[in-house]
């Protein structure tokens, strides 16, 4: 059902108009660049909260359906001019990434796998009835971005990539049409703002409880859980909250149907290490063919990475709260984890089903596969291992020069 | 499981705070009024689209998690100023409701049940992590806009009801917290603008067809369907075009389950007059229970009209597309039609199934339930017969004490 749909979505791409191409995309060649003229002070790396804090400048680009894009512009961050019939306000119209950049050992800034995030952004875009671009460009409209908010992306932890400070990066896509009527958006608005964020783990790994019932659900097939549209986010804060509060977990593990599938773990795909029923050891993790799953960046490296490892077993397939109950019961399950953008890794150390805790023993592994694939993965993003993975961020040599050469 | 997550969000109710009642409502009697040096020209009625056109004023109540509510302010309509991180357009956190005021034939101005809206605006709101208010004040803080803007509330057709403008009405709740993270929003806007909506039905009814296809999902068992969320429409916006344009139906029936439940259509609830399989006359609309389906004003009111004049049974239950099928095969099924805020009721005259046009007879019927049902309602609505549903909107006599009395 999943690949009908898919298939209807790439045959249902709009036809280009004539005289203009609607879906002709901005050029980054085109980028306008207005530096602000009151930079922020730069907060200290240790009190950095998720969200808190934004660089210097953002990227805007405007579009609407009978002009096509407008030129890509960097200039200082602020506030939008919002109509209150806007769109996005009332029905939802709006998608994000995120991403990350990282200042690697040997001082030079990287994207990680941009190209990923421009894919699903730009399937989301589709879905979402909001216009579609070229990747490439906007990733090079992103890089500019970073490196004239190069003082923004942290130094390296000087004894640790897992515990080093980045720039989160958000890309996000909204409907601006100031108009009522559930219909597509007119108009859009695409813009990437920056960050610094903190380390996830800054005093080592602390494991996390989840929460699994499956009176809620995140998506459906035939929904929109595999596309990063922000309607996918508001009903599960609810959930996470009652998590929190009533059953003291610290995060939801979403359930699907009638066998209970795992599916992801709100902002976190989901991953376990185990025995199979068969006897074999496998890393495992959902499959994204029903259309309920997030297809996270880090999922993919993830399992690209065990695959180039060839040690056991790596499958993509459905994996229910059975396989974890009785797994556990015959000590077949070694570890369970979370893997974003956030976190990259994040081990599971108990899960609340049926009004049990379900104790799993990812603590207790020695040299375990969760910390290995978080060492294999951050000594990429922080240049310690060469990777094609990592997109190089050019330094402006010299900024009085910006202007004139644009 | 609808019944035990509604009991759930009821114990939940966040507990008041010490010293500050987080969720104490804003009162009317502390409204602010700035009246505009400039109003608008209104629009000829004969021209409206609906969603287009706003009225002078808006009305605007802000509330932060620690400071509860500001005094709500009627003030000219303006953008808002909003910064880019702002949680509304990341993660939809987002509500609103649909109303409208009529213009009797008496000249005087009325709401249309708003306590109704009210509830499912308060339940919505919990749903959303957003703030809790007294229904009553927000109505009295309505009224006054209205009031305010009565010249925006077009004069009724003199020889149909079913054939007036109105003034639409649209309450809404955004999360305006300028921070990334999925979690609830530590700030809020409550905002209500209005404008000038024709009639649907301009000359006579048109019926509308419809395609049902359970491969889409609106919404499922454990999620927010039944919650009047942005994040419920962003998803249908892509799937209404391809009813549109690839199968040349108006609207879409979305299905659910396995026996494919017929739930709503789109912006209406679904009803359908029959014989049912034990040879009972009946009304039909699927039931609220599951929460999947909007629990519309319209929706209500049809029902208790229906079961007021005591001439069928009124049954709210699931229906399939089993139950349409078999029903149309002997002839059982008289009319199937959507309900909702702005079109009041629409007569559905085809429905496009497993690549199948079925006919369903509902513009054939003499003197046919929907006609009657919409008769009397609108009669309802526009003054020509009493009912405790309306509530009169004060006028203001003398506009120059506004701000004086305030």
């Amino acid at each position: 059902m999943a690949l009908r749909f898919a298939s209807l979505v790439k045959k249902l791409r709009p036809v280009q108009v004539t005289g203009i191409s609607r879906y002709s995309s901005f050029k980054a060649s085109n980028l306008e660049i207005e530096l602000t003229k009151n930079p922020k002070e730069i907060p200290n790396a240790d009190d950095l909260v998720f969200g808190q804090n934004f660089s210097d400048h953002m990227l805007e680009i405007d579009w609407t359906e009978s002009e096509g894009w407008t030129r890509p512009k960097i200039s200082e961050i602020r506030n939008f001019s919002m109509h209150p019939a806007t769109k996005v306000l009332h029905y939802a119209i709006e998608l994000f990434e995120g991403m990350k950049a990282y200042r690697g050992y040997d001082n030079v800034i990287r994207l990680f796998r941009p190209d990923k995030n421009m894919e699903r952004m730009k399937t989301t875009a589709l879905r979402s009835n909001l216009p579609d671009f070229d990747g490439e460009e906007l990733i090079e409209c992103i890089k500019k971005l970073i490196a004239i908010d190069s003082d923004w992306v942290p130094k390296p932890n000087p004894s640790s990539c897992s515990q080093s400070s980045t720039l989160y990066i958000r890309p996000t896509m909204i409907g601006t049409d100031p108009h009522l009527g559930v219909s597509k958006s007119t108009s859009a608005k695409l813009f990437v703002i920056a960050g610094p964020v903190g380390p996830y783990y800054k005093t080592g790994f602390k494991p996390i409880s989840l929460l699994a019932d499956p009176q809620f659900v995140r998506a459906t097939i035939g929904g929109t859980g595999g596309y990063k549209m922000g309607c996918n986010y508001a009903p599960t804060i609810y959930i996470q909250n009652l998590a929190n509060k009533k059953h003291n977990c610290q995060q939801v593990l979403w359930l699907y149907g009638k066998d209970e599938q795992m599916t992801e773990v709100g902002t976190m795909n989901i991953f376990m290490m185990w025995t199979n029923e068969k006897g074999v050891r496998e890393l495992v993790t959902p499959p994204l063919s029903q259309g309920i799953i997030l297809p996270g960046v880090t999922r993919l490296s993830l399992l690209e990475l065990a695959k180039q490892w060839g040690e056991f077993n790596v499958s993509e397939r459905i994996i229910t709260m059975k396989d974890l109950v009785n797994g556990l019961k015959d000590n077949r399950v070694e570890e369970v984890f979370g893997a974003g953008t956030a976190c990259i890794v994040s081990p599971v150390d108990r899960v609340l089903y049926q009004n049990k805790w379900l104790e799993v023993p990812t603590m207790e592994v020695e040299n375990p596969t969760y910390g290995r694939l978080l060492k294999n993965l951050t000594d990429i993003q922080f240049g310690k291992a060469k990777s094609p993975w990592m997109i190089e961020v050019p330094e402006i040599s010299d900024r009085t020069k910006l202007h004139a050469s644009q």
